[in-house]
């Protein structure tokens, strides 16, 4: 049988390690021209494969094609369009069909968080179902570390070093001011649905009065009372307070307390801001001076700081998303498997695509203490491994060097346009 | 002569290597001890000499102070207590005398900003306006950049490299979801009254089109429609928009601008938030999509990203700092001597206190180009090399191992107290 071409895109929200899964995918690929002639990148994700917009990748040299794996974002672009079941978008799914046939794709590689496996899924079926066969293999990747099966979900890592780093860092700060000046400092972090990412700052805290002192979760209902006494016990015991507060914190009544707080001074509630909202609520009943933090992108693109493990874990990933395919499996995801806590070991296995698609994995309950505002032993056990060792990318004038490939398009075959339904 | 002891106090806000200058400090004095017996550092800077509250490094091993090289933050505790004028806070000069004599106390050591080099100098004319001769020098800190005569502040290259390898990193994954999503991202730096800070975001710009694509500088009076076209031309051109502002940027009336959107919900007007007004800014006129961050202390603890210039001659004044002491020099301050630009050359050098106080040194005119929203190849030739190189510091489980001191207290001599008066 002729080699085919593959397909990949990178879906949703990008990480820090994105880059170093696609890195996986095409390494491994250019080791096989046997069964994969070629890598074919979407342009913005799958907008690039509805479009036509396809990135030649064979036109990257293998040295730019290994920077992937110490480069942030991602390289191919990505975008957050959600294909619909097959029925309800077969005009989609048809357009696909129609691209792939004109560029003799046989693999389809998607590398994203739930939506995007949940979409893997569906394209797996369009050979039973609409009679042209390709080989789909999900890739795993988000930050909100919430796909099933797997261990744990490249990007998370990295994000949780950075945060679990950053809080470290800041609350030294907050310490040496404490005793004059500024007393609690708030830093928001990502995660309107579960606290995977809040969580993560609670293993800067190795002993007792170690920052951070509260860690608020979306899971978690905010408690006004009980969260201004255990700030004013951590001042009282430990001469400050340091906090981490998860975006999706919410209220009693439901609503994110980003919003809760009133409109903005344009009147306009856009969510992002609940530290400033903490940080005032202290203020005014405690009277305690505060700083506060919001670190948003800088968190999930922090290639600087990237865990070790998570981009050994992406690459290894994207690398069997390839194995898995040329050996024949269909509707499939790789997985990280934990063999044991510690020492710290895993290898890679995989599961049915049908099994992941639309099943979200919560943060477990006893992953949070019992008072609500910090992480349990077991939680710590789970992430402990997660931020493990240090990847630096090469500096060049102070800077680190990220890649930006040529993107060099792949001549349309068709004289066909389609377009995008927002 | 018999041997002094020697006062070391840090002033105002921390950086992420003043304690690479106490390091220097004590690591020397340990070397000279025919000439400084033991270095007492102040409990939370000078109010520890004020009230008799001396730490004794001596009780510390050469390993923890060695670790105070990697360690971010003041590890003895800073303030921002600010002495008067001789004459006028001539009871707070007569209580140091008091202390110091009590202590045996030779040499005065201040780790700080332009305040705190007055102190210094005002406490160096101690020995002649009040009987009780003291050796004192001041050792330059301060991320704001604006101390005179040195090239540069410790504590500034390690903020300006956090900037610069932040907004590139954040403008990388901008630039991956911009075709769909996010096409507008704002990180809002410290600077009240100079753009330092704002001006290395800068360095990440290396060529036509790189991020960030305008920053917003306290030096230049806000333009609204000047912004919004830059801001249009941006992503019309490049697909998004990088933005660095800085806190004390100001509008026509010379508000800040975080102020002069209006007050919060609950009707306070605190600085730092400006890069949300911003952001809103944009929407409003637009209707780009948004994402912002406020880094605030992530950006001056950043340790784990320093510049490795900036901690070797943080370290460098401190060891010079004592060196000038011994050899009987008074009333002076170790600086940063530029040799060349390219290969960055540098040397300590030293001015006189007298020189240093009271004069702030601001940003020149010509680091500014012409359109307001970039910086000039002046400019970079100056920030380039403080952000050279890097410097790790060590990490246990993920995470980097930084110093608690044992801080432990010399016993009081004195049985008289000293109020601080606020």
């Amino acid at each position: 049988m002729s080699p085919k071409n593959a397909f990949y895109a990178q879906s949703g929200g990008v990480t820090a390690v994105i880059n170093a899964s696609a890195c996986g995918v095409i390494e491994t690929a250019r080791k096989h021209t046997d069964k994969i002639a070629n890598v074919y990148a979407g342009r913005n994700g799958i907008i690039g494969a509805l479009t036509e917009d396809l990135i030649d990748t064979s036109q990257e040299s293998d040295a730019d094609i290994a920077a992937l794996r110490h480069t942030p974002s991602g390289a191919f672009g990505s975008c957050r369009h959600k294909l619909k079941g097959l029925d309800e978008s077969k005009a989609e799914y048809e357009r696909l069909i129609e691209v792939f046939k004109a560029h003799n794709i046989g693999y389809f590689f998607y590398n994203g968080g739930g939506d995007s496996q949940d979409t893997s899924h569906k394209v797996s079926q369009i050979g039973e179902k609409l009679g042209y066969p390709i080989t789909c293999v999900g890739i795993p990747k988000t930050v909100d570390n919430d796909l099933p099966i797997t261990d744990n979900c490249p990007g998370f890592g990295s994000v949780a070093k950075y945060v679990a780093v950053s809080i470290r860092e800041a609350s030294f700060d907050v310490a040496s001011m404490a005793k004059t000046s500024t007393k609690i400092f708030v830093m928001e972090v990502m995660g309107r649905h579960a606290g995977w990412i809040a969580a993560a700052g609670g293993l800067a805290c190795e002993k007792e009065g170690d920052a951070p002192h509260i860690i608020l979760f979306p899971e978690v209902t905010f408690n006004q009372e009980k969260f201004l006494a255990k700030v004013d016990h951590a001042v009282k015991t430990y001469g400050y307070c340091s906090i981490v507060v998860s975006e999706g914190v919410r209220n009693t009544e439901g609503q994110f307390l980003a919003e809760a707080g009133g409109k903005d001074a344009f009147g306009h509630a856009q969510l992002g801001g609940v530290a400033p909202v903490v940080a005032q609520l202290v203020k005014d009943n405690l009277g305690y001076k505060y700083h506060w933090a919001v670190a948003d992108y800088l968190q999930r693109s922090a290639r600087h700081i990237a865990s070790k493990t998570d981009v050994d874990q992406a690459y290894e990933l994207g690398k069997a998303a390839v194995e898995l395919a040329i050996a024949g499996n269909n509707a499939v995801m790789p997985t990280v498997d934990r063999v044991s806590d510690e020492p710290y070991e895993w290898k890679i296995g995989h599961a049915n695509l049908a099994d992941v698609a639309n099943v979200e994995k919560m943060m477990p309950a006893e992953y949070i203490s019992e008072d609500g505002f910090g992480i349990t032993d077991a939680c710590r056990r789970y992430l402990q491994p997660l931020i493990q060792g240090e990847d630096y990318p090469p500096y060049k004038n102070g800077l680190p060097q990220y890649v930006t490939l040529k993107n060099a398009g792949v001549p349309k075959k068709l004289d066909t346009t389609f377009e995008i339904k927002k």
